[in-house]
């Protein structure tokens, strides 16, 4: 009987983060201050991020030792199960080994508090004793207010209104956790005021949910912002998932992936897996690492790679990534947490050195592909993790067509159990795709500055 | 660093299901026929049942093998996990062990799939191509989806209305593994059909539903009746629950439990957990199997050891049971899964014979129970669950006062992904008790038929 689940023994999770920018043969591009566009000093983040997670943003060392009381509450979940999808591909009849990576054991159910937890360690360890953030469809507040319940912080979440209403699960996780949840925009920030005083009637977005944690975090002293994606250190956290597989693989005598698949909102659970094969992929090893992203937000593969701002508002430095443009608004696809405009300074900067690769892929392909998991592994998974499945897919059945025995390995970064409404719209043939947004993309990147770096 | 998770290797999953039966010097009442009060002949069970689990159910052997291809699907996610409570614990300053075996881990999010997948199998060998079933809350319904589902089997669900219309989750659940769901009443069978003329906004009930399942059933020949609690043969079914405990607690050097305990609604979880351990008890260790039950829905600890119907319509045999009274309707508390009027006929035996204690609680102590072990432990616990760990933080908070280091073992039945608009309501103060229904109780009991047995 093949082995299903290879189980890493708890004292063997990693000691350290993995750093690939100490790997890399390219320097990453500094953040800018966009007032004079030089490089922005590590103080300029204080008003907003505690010194040690703005060391790790800056780090050129390649381990960073995770502290014993993250190792710790970690543990909870951690490390996750590696699972050889034996139904899967009995299923489709493919000769290749399919290993899925599940992410979706932790209590709120996804990667999210991997970073979730060392962020509002950090933080506390520095005296702060209260975090604002914002969330779209809820992965990421929910798991920051599963971290400050675990750690004594108040968590304040501005939660994209539209979400608010629509999915009403994620929020009462949160408040089960002890967060407070206020609909963005909301009366609590003058940037909230601001734009309802304009239109009462606003959906929100995320980008105005950014401003309005920003301006929590930078107005009050016993506050800082933290984000869920994209930032250097956020991805660091994530590579847990990238060693520890590593080692689960090692355990059962299996060599190296062939492919590497991850989805791509801002790149974090997608790096966290991928970063650890980089290493072996610039040795020469035959390792494909793919992110994927939805057709309607394709800023990997249609995207430019130039320095442009983090949130629609502006408030952030520029980075050099991966940019629909910073005022694009991504049509309304289920998969909340791959909407949006960027992409991971790191990922943007291996995808231009054609390290990473990357797909695209229309949101009722990705429900089929959901589906097909879901009746044969029996998980059901979130949309966002939907799109990795779909290559997954694709990929095992070249596999079969070639008769290529591949080992893949998928992140699977989170369950659905609080996106079924999006499956049953899917099953009834209400799901609907979306044109590639060419015009919206066009206008969006005429507003990008011009920066020549 | 002490170990929280034990995993059990998957090639040691047990081989056969455990016969408690052949462990007790009483036999057990037999079912009755209403219409002669002489022992029901197993062909009578014929019209709804296939023969392997009707043998089952009437079985006196010890074991009974599972088949391999059972254990193949059951692969998916078992064995699961034993854990240690080591949040909790601290959290409580006990000098408890506390484990708790977490069967949330399955695909539909409690163990009420340990007994779909072998139920869908046996109909499945037996030629059957279609199962009827009943769900409230919808755990059991979306068991017998995800079993369908994996064996090609259809699934017809009658949810009962209230709950159709106010867990939509449940009901998409079921649809993504393809089962059909209708409210019941429907219009699709001759009892609903009757009910819904004579009162066509009723928001249904269980025993409704039943009816509804069993009629389907009996009058399509391809189709079969299936039970997700109460029966001995789906008692049996959970066993491996407490088989596999008792492997991960020895692997670990632990000694075996002073306290199991399980919430009580039909008694399948409970009982999966508890009867692996009452040749133990018989033999003279010190365990106490405790069943926790809603003070609201009181069959263990209030009601009588007598002979009564399965279901409101007075379609099923007689079995000898703690009851209610088949007419009783229990308040609408939130644990769904709880609200049976009778148990299961061997966990009443066992009751009346003191080899089981029991325990009643209120609704808003469960939930604050289910609080404290979300914000410590992190898995948020299904309110049917619940039950039982407001019992284990009773028992660890006895053992602190006392000193006493006894060893602990929670049954973890499900989580509660999809309950959240409970968790809410508690939070905003609106979750309310519900009084011992002493009247209702006692005209329902009036309604039992009397029997000398």
């Amino acid at each position: 009987m093949t082995q299903r689940r290879i189980y890493l023994p708890e004292d063997r999770m990693p000691k350290a983060w993995y750093n690939v920018v100490a790997d890399l043969p390219w320097p990453p591009p500094p953040p800018l201050n966009p007032a004079n566009l030089q490089p922005l000093p590590p103080q300029a983040l204080e008003a907003i991020f505690p010194k040690a997670l703005i060391a790790q943003e800056m780090c050129a060392d390649r381990w960073v030792e995770i502290p014993e009381e993250i190792r710790k509450i970690l543990g909870l979940w951690r490390p996750t199960p590696l699972v050889r999808a034996l139904s899967l591909e009995e299923h489709l009849k493919t000769p290749a080994r399919i290993y899925y990576k599940n992410e979706s054991v932790s209590p709120p159910g996804s990667h999210k508090p991997n970073t979730a937890i060392a962020q509002a360690w950090y933080n506390k360890q520095e005296g702060f004793k209260r975090i604002a953030t914002e969330t779209g469809a809820g992965q990421w507040g929910s798991a920051l207010a599963f971290a400050g319940c675990l750690l004594g912080l108040e968590i304040k979440v501005y939660m994209v209104r539209v979400s608010f209403e629509q999915k009403p699960y994620r929020k009462h996780l949160m408040h089960t956790w002890g967060a407070e949840v206020v609909p963005s925009p909301s009366p609590d920030t003058e940037a909230g005021r601001q734009i309802l005083a304009r239109d009462p009637d606003t959906s929100g977005s995320l980008g105005i949910a950014i401003s309005e944690a920003v301006e929590d975090a930078a107005t009050r002293e016993d506050t800082n912002y933290s984000l869920g994606s994209v930032l250097n250190h956020v991805l660091l956290h994530q590579t847990v998932e990238g060693l520890e597989a590593k080692e689960q693989l090692d355990m059962i005598g299996e060599r190296l992936p062939n492919m590497v698949i991850g989805c791509c909102g801002g790149g974090s659970n997608f790096a966290g897996m991928a970063l650890p094969f980089v290493k072996d992929k610039l040795d020469g090893k035959d390792i494909s690492l793919l992110g994927v992203e939805p057709t309607a937000c394709p800023t990997m593969t249609r995207g430019e790679y130039r320095y442009d701002f983090g949130d629609t508002a502006q408030k952030t430095p520029l980075v050099k990534m991966h940019t629909l443009g910073h005022s694009f608004v991504p049509p309304p696809v289920h998969a909340g947490g791959l909407r949006y405009h960027g992409m991971a300074p790191l990922v943007s900067l291996l995808i231009d050195k054609k390290v990473i690769d990357t797909a695209a892929y229309h949101q009722t392909e990705v429900f089929e592909a959901a589906l097909t998991f879901a009746r044969t592994e029996g998980i059901i998974p979130a949309p966002e993790t939907s799109h990795a499945i779909k290559a997954l897919i694709d990929n095992a059945i070249r596999c079969r067509e070639t008769n290529s025995e591949e080992v893949l390995l998928l992140n699977f970064s989170g369950h659905g159990h609080f996106d079924l409404a999006s499956y049953d719209l899917y099953l009834s043939g209400q799901l609907m795709d979306y044109e590639f947004p060419q015009e919206a993309i066009a206008k969006a990147m005429a507003a990008v500055p011009k920066v020549d770096a």
